[in-house]
Protein backbone atom coordinates (compact mmCIF):
# COMPACT_ATOMS: atom_id res chain seq x y z
CA UNK A 1 0.00 0.00 0.00
CA UNK A 2 1.50 3.34 -1.04
CA UNK A 3 0.51 6.48 1.40
CA UNK A 4 0.30 10.39 0.62
CA UNK A 5 0.95 13.46 2.49
CA UNK A 6 -2.72 13.82 4.46
CA UNK A 7 -2.47 17.22 3.87
CA UNK A 8 -1.70 18.46 0.31
CA UNK A 9 -1.02 21.80 1.31
CA UNK A 10 1.78 20.85 3.29
CA UNK A 11 3.64 18.36 0.74
CA UNK A 12 6.86 19.55 -0.46
CA UNK A 13 7.40 18.47 -3.61
CA UNK A 14 10.30 20.25 -5.25
CA UNK A 15 13.16 17.68 -5.36
CA UNK A 16 15.45 20.96 -5.33
CA UNK A 17 14.11 22.04 -2.67
CA UNK A 18 14.06 18.62 -0.73
CA UNK A 19 17.87 18.37 -1.36
CA UNK A 20 18.28 21.97 0.06
CA UNK A 21 16.75 20.64 3.71
CA UNK A 22 19.41 18.12 3.30
CA UNK A 23 22.59 20.17 2.53
CA UNK A 24 21.22 22.84 5.39
CA UNK A 25 20.32 19.88 8.20
CA UNK A 26 23.26 18.88 10.71
CA UNK A 27 21.64 15.93 12.24
CA UNK A 28 19.02 13.05 11.88
CA UNK A 29 16.81 10.93 13.62
CA UNK A 30 17.57 7.37 12.37
CA UNK A 31 14.52 4.95 13.39
CA UNK A 32 15.64 1.01 12.71
CA UNK A 33 13.68 -2.31 13.34
CA UNK A 34 14.79 -5.50 15.03
CA UNK A 35 12.52 -8.43 15.14
CA UNK A 36 9.76 -5.84 14.78
CA UNK A 37 11.32 -3.33 17.92
CA UNK A 38 11.43 0.15 16.69
CA UNK A 39 15.14 2.37 17.87
CA UNK A 40 15.51 5.93 17.21
CA UNK A 41 18.86 7.46 17.71
CA UNK A 42 19.90 11.14 16.45
CA UNK A 43 23.14 11.44 14.85
CA UNK A 44 24.68 14.41 12.96
CA UNK A 45 25.54 13.54 9.28
CA UNK A 46 27.23 14.86 6.42
CA UNK A 47 25.73 14.49 2.89
CA UNK A 48 27.24 13.39 -0.34
CA UNK A 49 24.85 14.57 -3.28
CA UNK A 50 26.56 12.25 -6.04
CA UNK A 51 26.10 9.44 -4.25
CA UNK A 52 22.67 10.35 -2.66
CA UNK A 53 23.72 9.24 0.53
CA UNK A 54 24.41 10.21 4.25
CA UNK A 55 26.90 9.21 6.08
CA UNK A 56 27.06 9.43 9.79
CA UNK A 57 29.93 8.35 12.14
CA UNK A 58 29.84 5.69 15.35
CA UNK A 59 31.68 3.14 17.47
CA UNK A 60 31.76 -0.29 16.64
CA UNK A 61 29.89 -1.51 19.36
CA UNK A 62 26.70 -0.33 20.72
CA UNK A 63 22.48 -0.78 20.12
CA UNK A 64 22.34 0.59 16.69
CA UNK A 65 25.26 -1.15 15.19
CA UNK A 66 23.19 -4.82 16.84
CA UNK A 67 19.80 -3.33 15.07
CA UNK A 68 21.58 -2.14 11.52
CA UNK A 69 23.60 -5.64 11.84
CA UNK A 70 19.85 -7.45 12.02
CA UNK A 71 18.09 -5.21 9.69
CA UNK A 72 19.98 -2.41 7.48
CA UNK A 73 16.99 -1.21 6.65
CA UNK A 74 15.95 2.73 8.20
CA UNK A 75 14.02 5.63 7.94
CA UNK A 76 15.34 8.70 8.52
CA UNK A 77 14.10 12.41 9.37
CA UNK A 78 15.68 15.32 9.40
CA UNK A 79 13.96 18.67 10.97
CA UNK A 80 13.34 22.62 10.40
CA UNK A 81 12.20 23.83 13.77
CA UNK A 82 10.91 27.57 12.62
CA UNK A 83 8.49 26.96 16.77
CA UNK A 84 5.15 26.93 17.98
CA UNK A 85 3.21 30.38 16.66
CA UNK A 86 0.65 31.13 19.79
CA UNK A 87 -0.78 33.54 16.81
CA UNK A 88 -2.42 29.78 15.24
CA UNK A 89 -1.64 27.42 18.13
CA UNK A 90 0.74 25.65 15.36
CA UNK A 91 4.17 24.79 14.91
CA UNK A 92 6.14 25.83 12.02
CA UNK A 93 8.60 23.23 10.57
CA UNK A 94 10.07 21.76 7.22
CA UNK A 95 10.82 18.09 7.52
CA UNK A 96 11.50 15.47 5.66
CA UNK A 97 11.74 11.35 5.61
CA UNK A 98 14.22 9.61 4.15
CA UNK A 99 13.85 5.55 3.81
CA UNK A 100 16.67 2.98 2.63
CA UNK A 101 19.37 1.29 3.48
CA UNK A 102 22.40 1.04 6.02
CA UNK A 103 25.60 -0.01 5.46
CA UNK A 104 29.00 -0.20 7.76
CA UNK A 105 32.14 1.41 6.61
CA UNK A 106 35.17 0.07 8.48
CA UNK A 107 37.78 0.34 5.39
CA UNK A 108 40.30 2.99 7.06
CA UNK A 109 40.50 5.22 3.63
CA UNK A 110 36.95 5.66 3.03
CA UNK A 111 36.47 6.00 6.63
CA UNK A 112 38.62 8.94 6.44
CA UNK A 113 37.36 10.21 3.13
CA UNK A 114 33.75 9.97 4.77
CA UNK A 115 34.57 11.86 8.06
CA UNK A 116 36.36 14.56 5.79
CA UNK A 117 33.07 14.82 4.07
CA UNK A 118 31.42 15.15 7.27
CA UNK A 119 33.71 17.65 8.82
CA UNK A 120 33.88 19.78 6.06
CA UNK A 121 29.93 20.51 5.94
CA UNK A 122 29.64 20.43 9.74
CA UNK A 123 32.37 22.48 10.87
CA UNK A 124 32.23 25.98 8.81
CA UNK A 125 34.61 28.05 11.16
CA UNK A 126 37.52 26.14 12.01
CA UNK A 127 37.49 23.52 9.32
CA UNK A 128 40.70 23.21 8.31
CA UNK A 129 41.99 22.93 11.86
CA UNK A 130 39.92 19.51 12.34
CA UNK A 131 40.83 18.31 9.58
CA UNK A 132 44.40 18.86 9.98
CA UNK A 133 44.19 17.06 13.56
CA UNK A 134 42.67 14.09 11.57
CA UNK A 135 45.90 13.88 9.55
CA UNK A 136 48.41 14.28 12.29
CA UNK A 137 47.02 12.59 15.51
CA UNK A 138 48.04 9.54 14.78
CA UNK A 139 44.27 8.46 14.11
CA UNK A 140 43.87 4.60 13.16
CA UNK A 141 40.07 4.97 12.67
CA UNK A 142 40.28 1.47 15.18
CA UNK A 143 36.84 2.99 17.55
CA UNK A 144 35.34 4.40 14.58
CA UNK A 145 33.32 3.36 12.03
CA UNK A 146 30.81 5.46 9.03
CA UNK A 147 27.19 4.71 8.20
CA UNK A 148 26.24 5.14 5.00
CA UNK A 149 22.60 5.38 4.29
CA UNK A 150 22.08 4.95 0.11
CA UNK A 151 18.47 7.27 -0.25
CA UNK A 152 16.01 5.23 -1.84
CA UNK A 153 13.15 7.71 -1.59
CA UNK A 154 12.39 11.23 0.00
CA UNK A 155 9.44 13.27 1.16
CA UNK A 156 9.00 16.53 2.98
CA UNK A 157 6.47 18.43 4.64
CA UNK A 158 6.01 21.86 5.42
CA UNK A 159 4.01 23.97 7.47
CA UNK A 160 4.87 27.70 7.16
CA UNK A 161 4.50 31.10 9.18
CA UNK A 162 1.31 32.71 8.24
CA UNK A 163 1.06 36.61 7.41
CA UNK A 164 -0.57 37.04 10.93
CA UNK A 165 2.06 34.97 12.77
CA UNK A 166 5.07 36.78 10.49
CA UNK A 167 3.41 40.26 12.07
CA UNK A 168 3.58 38.84 15.24
CA UNK A 169 7.25 37.81 14.89
CA UNK A 170 8.16 41.25 13.53
CA UNK A 171 6.56 42.96 16.72
CA UNK A 172 8.54 41.24 18.62
CA UNK A 173 11.69 41.55 17.09
CA UNK A 174 10.99 45.60 17.46
CA UNK A 175 10.35 45.23 20.65
CA UNK A 176 13.74 43.45 21.37
CA UNK A 177 15.83 45.36 18.68
CA UNK B 1 20.67 -7.89 25.94
CA UNK B 2 20.95 -4.77 27.70
CA UNK B 3 22.82 -1.61 26.66
CA UNK B 4 24.70 1.23 28.41
CA UNK B 5 25.07 4.87 26.94
CA UNK B 6 28.32 3.97 25.55
CA UNK B 7 29.99 7.74 26.75
CA UNK B 8 28.61 7.56 30.68
CA UNK B 9 29.80 11.28 31.32
CA UNK B 10 27.08 12.37 28.99
CA UNK B 11 24.05 10.10 30.53
CA UNK B 12 21.66 11.87 32.30
CA UNK B 13 20.86 10.19 35.80
CA UNK B 14 18.71 12.08 37.55
CA UNK B 15 14.92 11.89 36.98
CA UNK B 16 14.13 14.75 38.01
CA UNK B 17 15.93 16.40 34.85
CA UNK B 18 14.72 13.43 32.76
CA UNK B 19 11.20 14.74 33.39
CA UNK B 20 12.20 18.62 32.80
CA UNK B 21 13.02 17.59 29.42
CA UNK B 22 9.94 16.24 29.02
CA UNK B 23 7.73 18.64 30.64
CA UNK B 24 10.20 21.58 28.52
CA UNK B 25 9.58 19.65 24.76
CA UNK B 26 7.28 20.56 22.34
CA UNK B 27 7.46 17.73 19.60
CA UNK B 28 8.71 14.46 19.62
CA UNK B 29 10.04 11.54 16.76
CA UNK B 30 8.07 8.44 17.05
CA UNK B 31 9.97 5.30 15.74
CA UNK B 32 7.51 2.53 14.72
CA UNK B 33 7.79 -1.15 13.39
CA UNK B 34 5.31 -3.01 11.43
CA UNK B 35 7.08 -6.23 10.00
CA UNK B 36 10.67 -5.20 10.56
CA UNK B 37 10.01 -1.83 8.49
CA UNK B 38 11.08 0.98 10.53
CA UNK B 39 9.13 4.23 10.42
CA UNK B 40 9.44 7.82 12.18
CA UNK B 41 6.90 10.37 12.55
CA UNK B 42 7.34 13.82 14.20
CA UNK B 43 4.37 14.73 16.59
CA UNK B 44 3.61 17.99 18.90
CA UNK B 45 2.73 16.07 22.46
CA UNK B 46 1.19 16.96 26.15
CA UNK B 47 2.78 15.11 28.69
CA UNK B 48 0.62 13.72 31.70
CA UNK B 49 3.05 13.22 34.64
CA UNK B 50 1.00 11.39 36.76
CA UNK B 51 0.13 8.76 34.08
CA UNK B 52 3.48 8.96 32.94
CA UNK B 53 2.39 9.17 29.11
CA UNK B 54 2.68 11.52 26.08
CA UNK B 55 -0.19 12.42 23.95
CA UNK B 56 -0.20 13.24 20.45
CA UNK B 57 -3.28 13.59 17.97
CA UNK B 58 -3.85 12.73 14.39
CA UNK B 59 -6.65 12.01 12.29
CA UNK B 60 -7.92 8.61 12.28
CA UNK B 61 -6.43 7.27 8.69
CA UNK B 62 -3.12 6.76 7.71
CA UNK B 63 0.31 5.17 7.77
CA UNK B 64 1.22 5.66 11.30
CA UNK B 65 -2.00 4.67 12.49
CA UNK B 66 -1.55 1.11 9.98
CA UNK B 67 1.53 1.07 12.12
CA UNK B 68 0.50 1.25 15.64
CA UNK B 69 -2.61 -1.12 14.31
CA UNK B 70 0.28 -3.52 13.41
CA UNK B 71 2.81 -3.20 16.39
CA UNK B 72 1.65 -0.50 19.32
CA UNK B 73 5.43 -0.91 20.55
CA UNK B 74 7.30 2.88 19.75
CA UNK B 75 10.59 3.92 20.62
CA UNK B 76 10.61 8.31 20.97
CA UNK B 77 13.06 10.66 21.11
CA UNK B 78 12.93 14.52 22.58
CA UNK B 79 15.72 16.57 21.39
CA UNK B 80 17.03 20.08 23.00
CA UNK B 81 19.17 21.15 20.02
CA UNK B 82 21.63 23.94 21.32
CA UNK B 83 23.86 23.69 18.38
CA UNK B 84 26.88 22.73 16.35
CA UNK B 85 30.30 24.19 18.55
CA UNK B 86 32.91 25.36 16.06
CA UNK B 87 35.19 25.65 18.92
CA UNK B 88 34.85 21.84 19.37
CA UNK B 89 33.68 20.64 16.10
CA UNK B 90 30.88 19.21 18.11
CA UNK B 91 26.75 19.41 18.73
CA UNK B 92 25.23 20.54 22.15
CA UNK B 93 22.23 19.07 22.46
CA UNK B 94 19.98 17.06 25.38
CA UNK B 95 17.98 14.24 24.06
CA UNK B 96 15.78 11.39 25.91
CA UNK B 97 14.86 7.89 24.52
CA UNK B 98 11.33 6.56 25.83
CA UNK B 99 10.00 3.65 24.97
CA UNK B 100 6.22 2.21 25.67
CA UNK B 101 3.07 1.09 23.76
CA UNK B 102 0.61 3.38 21.95
CA UNK B 103 -2.65 3.23 22.55
CA UNK B 104 -5.64 5.05 19.55
CA UNK B 105 -8.03 6.77 21.60
CA UNK B 106 -11.55 7.89 20.15
CA UNK B 107 -13.82 8.12 22.55
CA UNK B 108 -15.01 11.61 22.01
CA UNK B 109 -14.90 12.51 25.91
CA UNK B 110 -11.14 11.57 26.48
CA UNK B 111 -10.24 12.70 23.25
CA UNK B 112 -11.45 15.97 24.24
CA UNK B 113 -9.78 15.76 27.63
CA UNK B 114 -6.64 14.99 26.03
CA UNK B 115 -6.50 17.42 23.90
CA UNK B 116 -7.16 20.26 26.26
CA UNK B 117 -4.35 18.96 28.36
CA UNK B 118 -2.06 19.17 25.07
CA UNK B 119 -3.31 22.88 23.78
CA UNK B 120 -2.70 24.09 27.68
CA UNK B 121 0.70 22.97 27.50
CA UNK B 122 1.96 24.07 23.67
CA UNK B 123 0.00 27.19 23.53
CA UNK B 124 1.37 29.54 26.36
CA UNK B 125 0.12 32.62 25.30
CA UNK B 126 -3.34 32.21 24.10
CA UNK B 127 -4.76 29.20 25.54
CA UNK B 128 -8.07 30.03 26.93
CA UNK B 129 -8.71 31.72 23.44
CA UNK B 130 -7.77 28.29 21.32
CA UNK B 131 -9.57 26.25 24.50
CA UNK B 132 -12.78 28.34 23.98
CA UNK B 133 -12.69 27.52 20.00
CA UNK B 134 -12.84 23.90 21.01
CA UNK B 135 -16.03 24.41 23.51
CA UNK B 136 -17.56 26.69 21.00
CA UNK B 137 -16.68 25.16 17.44
CA UNK B 138 -19.05 21.97 17.05
CA UNK B 139 -16.03 19.75 17.04
CA UNK B 140 -17.47 16.40 17.16
CA UNK B 141 -13.77 14.93 17.10
CA UNK B 142 -14.97 12.85 13.72
CA UNK B 143 -12.24 13.18 12.26
CA UNK B 144 -9.37 13.19 15.01
CA UNK B 145 -8.04 10.85 17.48
CA UNK B 146 -5.43 10.83 20.31
CA UNK B 147 -2.08 8.19 20.53
CA UNK B 148 -1.51 7.79 24.34
CA UNK B 149 1.81 6.54 24.94
CA UNK B 150 2.35 5.00 28.39
CA UNK B 151 6.30 4.93 28.93
CA UNK B 152 7.87 2.26 30.07
CA UNK B 153 11.27 3.32 30.33
CA UNK B 154 13.30 6.47 29.40
CA UNK B 155 17.19 7.62 29.32
CA UNK B 156 19.10 10.69 28.35
CA UNK B 157 22.19 11.99 27.12
CA UNK B 158 23.56 15.12 27.26
CA UNK B 159 26.16 17.05 25.84
CA UNK B 160 27.04 20.28 27.01
CA UNK B 161 29.07 23.41 26.14
CA UNK B 162 32.44 23.87 26.90
CA UNK B 163 33.85 26.97 29.19
CA UNK B 164 35.50 27.73 25.82
CA UNK B 165 32.30 27.86 23.66
CA UNK B 166 30.58 29.34 26.00
CA UNK B 167 33.04 31.96 25.78
CA UNK B 168 32.78 31.99 22.19
CA UNK B 169 29.31 32.63 22.34
CA UNK B 170 29.38 35.25 24.91
CA UNK B 171 31.84 36.93 22.53
CA UNK B 172 29.37 36.57 19.74
CA UNK B 173 26.36 38.01 21.84
CA UNK B 174 28.76 41.28 22.69
CA UNK B 175 29.17 41.69 19.06
CA UNK B 176 25.63 41.42 18.17
CA UNK B 177 24.50 42.98 21.35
Amino acid sequence: MSYHVSRVEREIKDENELKSILERGKYGVIGLARNNEPYVVTLNYGYDKDENALFFHCGKEGQKIDFIKSNPQACVTIIEDDGFNSESCEHSYKSIVLRGKIQLINNPDEVDRRIRLMISQLEKKNTEHFLAKLRTGNKSYDNLQMLKLTIESISGKARQKSAAEKKAVSRLQNVTD
